[in-house]
C-alpha cells in the first residue's frame, strides 16, 4: 500500500446528531460566549447554571485545500433573555471560502453578513441545504423546541476567524417577542 | 447590497433523494456505460430496454476553490449479469481533491483505487459518512434492493476525470455469486 491518505468512514447517529468516532469535540456553554448576548442582566442570572448552548463534532483532517472538513453541530433549544440560543458565528480565516449546512433535525435560522454590512437570513428545517457563499460570516440560531442539528462541510484550508465578527457584532439579533420570532437591529453592531 | 455571491437554499427530498430546485441533472442509463460491465453478453441483452442506472442532482456553482460543489446521487438497484448497478467512477481532474459521501437511504459500497493500484472498499448504510481521500478514484455500487441515495460534497475546483479510470478499469468488481455479494478481480484492469 502506498503512503497516501487513506479513505475512512464516520457514523452519523440520526437520533443524537453525534459522530462515531466523536472526533474533536467543541462544547460551548454560556460562560464561553457571555458577551454575545444583548441582555447582560439575563446573562448574569444564568451564568452560574451555565447552560450548554451547542456542541460540534469534527472529523479531524489536515487543513489544506485538498481536504474537505466536515462536522455536525447540535444547537440546543433555549433563550438568554429573549434571544435564542445561537452559535458564536465566524468568518472564514481565508475569507473567500464557502460552506454547506445540511439540516437533519429541528429547526432554526442561518444568519449571515459581509464585512460591507450586507445581511441575509435563511430558514432551515430537515432537508434544507443552506449555502454559505464565500465572504459571508455565519451563525445559526435555534428557533424551535428541540435540538437543531445540521451537518456542515467546508474547504480544508478555510479556517475560522471568530475575532472579526466579535468586534463587529451581528447586524441583527434573533429574539422572541410576544411568542413570535423576530429579527431586531443589534444596537451594538459596528461596521469595522 | 454588494455584488457578492449570495447565499441560498436547496431542499433535499428525503423520500426520493431529489433536490428542489433540481439543478443540473445527470441521467445515466446502461447505454451510457455499456463498456463498463464485464458481462458484455448481458449488456447486449439489456441495452434495448436500457435500464436507468443512476441520476445525479447537482447544485450549480462556479468551479473555483472558494466554492463547495454538492449533489445527491440516486443509484437504482439491479444487476447487469451478476454485476451490481454502479456509477461510472472517476478521478478528480485536480487529482489532489477529496470528497465526502453521506449515505441517506439504501445500502451500497464505495470502491476506490489509486493510480498506484491501491484498492479500498467501504460499506455504506444510512448515516455512514465516507471520506474519499485525495488521489483516490471513486465508484459507488448498489448492493441492496432499494435505491441507494447519498449526498456528496467536494472542492469547487476538483473537476471530473472519467477517462483515466475508463482506461484502467477498476481493480475489483462487485458481483453477486450464489446470492452473496463478492468482490472479484477485474480481468480487464490494467495499471497505466
Ligand atoms: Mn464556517
Ligand atoms: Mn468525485
Amino acid at each position: 500500500m502506498s503512503a497516501k491518505f487513506q479513505p475512512f468512514t464516520t457514523e452519523y447517529e440520526f437520533d443524537t446528531g453525534k459522530l462515531n468516532p466523536e472526533g474533536r469535540v467543541i462544547v460551548r456553554k454560556l460562560s464561553h460566549m457571555k458577551e454575545m448576548y444583548l441582555d447582560q442582566k439575563a446573562v448574569e442570572e444564568r451564568v452560574e447554571e451555565d447552560p450548554l448552548i451547542y456542541e460540534v463534532y469534527n472529523v479531524e483532517l489536515p487543513e489544506t485545500m485538498a481536504h474537505i472538513q466536515h462536522c455536525t453541530t447540535i444547537l440546543y433549544p433555549g433563550k438568554i433573555g429573549n434571544e435564542y440560543f445561537m452559535t458564536k458565528g465566524h468568518y472564514h480565516e481565508i475569507l473567500d471560502r464557502a460552506e454547506i449546512y445540511f439540516c437533519l433535525k429541528g429547526k432554526g435560522q442561518l444568519i449571515m453578513q459581509t464585512k460591507e454590512g450586507d445581511f441575509k437570513k435563511l430558514e432551515m428545517v430537515p432537508g434544507t441545504i443552506a449555502y454559505v457563499a464565500p465572504e459571508w460570516a455565519h451563525r445559526t440560531v435555534n428557533t424551535g423546541d428541540e435540538p437543531f442539528i445540521f451537518f456542515a462541510a467546508y474547504p480544508g484550508d478555510a479556517g475560522h476567524d471568530y475575532g472579526g465578527i466579535e468586534t463587529e457584532g451581528f447586524v441583527k439579533l434573533s429574539v422572541e417577542e410576544n411568542g413570535e420570532q423576530k429579527l431586531i437591529d443589534n444596537p451594538r453592531y459596528q461596521k469595522v
